[in-house]
């Protein structure tokens, strides 16, 4: 390949691999939809396949509620899905940075919408995610999600942030 | 062209087709915000502009509520836009695959906004839709609607899916 | 650079130009949700650097609120963003039109969520945009927000649009 051609084949790449993460993100909310309703380990199954083998799941800012690697995502995740009747994600404003050809780091805005304990609920929070390129195709190599709120829609949010529904916190998955 | 080249602009034309398809439902959701508002057949008119000649529209999901045809599609939506006083529509998650060079699927989530029988609504749901390149641009082959929730914003969506307000089923549009 | 390679090359640039003027509205709302939380002036900076020296914020039809220069729209932060408690922006259905190699225009809907005078609130609407290619990379020419409403999120949004709580409406930022 010649000189310029190689440098254009490396900058459409570039836009590819930015659709390809996008589609991550898509799968991603599809599963976790589909999840929260049937509760089945096929969905969590999915879901685990949009992820390195090293993935850490860590809503925590200093990785003290860190979950390392497949099998443990995949446990919390059963203990974590079944909790809801049935919910939808949307993401919003996605954001990709490259550290190099196989490493990009995202951030983008999450809305949720659906039930809990019989309840309507929403929640709106950010996505902060490290993604890598493995030989099929990108991966999540690090999903962080930082509420805003995750209220009783009948509560609302008002008041300091991130706004927990009470019920929520006194029964925390770790 | 040589061969890497014409590797190179079939990739490069792949990048744009998905911005068109995005385009197309960013112009499907802007104009069904203002054919909620105006009514008038101008908007109607814009909308099938987006369509195939044949394009379906089916929210059912076995075909016996499909519009078949322009004509079809565009009767169906002078019925149901005057239900509405106003609506604001969102497009989340577009996930696009590629059947050959001129067709495509796409999945997505929406949410919608606004006012209907002098009521504020929240609506939620997914979109499945076909695409299909045509000398004007790509079009709308296939448009369907999987309601999570469509429901009086005073009433929530708690409940089994899809939540669909009362006063929609008894008068449902077919 | 030969002639087939020039058209790839400026196709090529086009879509990573409508990446970068996505990633400007991702940086407006991460930007904009830190300075309503912070209401610091490193917030406003940075929303500043996201724009042009010319940059034109105007809400108005007809330019009688405009506020015109970074000067003037930093002034206009200044005094808008502490009366918020916290927020989060998501811009969704960005659409991208070229005028030239240098300039575009953007359409897009837009939703917030967030606390205002002890209130969770809810707001909805368009955005209009105008981007110029500077050295520095696109930038905002002209911010536009059209609104849908803005209502406290108790109370809700039916009736005309658009639907602005009386407060607001009392009080404007001009």
């Amino acid at each position: 390949m010649r000189g310029t051609e190689r440098d254009l084949a490396e900058r459409l790449r570039r836009l590819e691999d930015r659709e390809a993460i996008r589609d991550l993100h898509n799968h991603y909310c599809f599963i976790q939809d589909r999840g929260h309703q049937s509760h089945a380990e096929a969905d969590v199954e999915a879901f685990l396949r949009l992820c390195d083998l090293d993935v850490v799941w860590d809503n925590s800012p200093d990785g003290s509620r860190a979950h390392r690697g497949r099998d443990a995502v995949g446990a919390y995740l059963r203990e974590l899905w079944p909790r809801f009747q049935n919910c939808m994600h949307f993401v919003h404003n996605l954001s990709i940075v490259f550290e190099s050809d196989s490493r990009a780091r995202g951030r983008s805005s999450f809305e949720a919408v659906g039930d809990i304990d019989g309840e309507a609920f929403v929640a709106a929070g950010y996505y902060e995610d490290e993604y890598v390129r493995t030989r099929q195709g990108w991966r999540f190599l690090l999903h962080r999600e930082v509420p805003f709120f995750f209220v009783k829609e009948k509560e609302g949010w008002a008041g300091p942030k991130p706004a927990i529904m009470r019920e929520w916190l006194a029964k925390r998955v770790v």
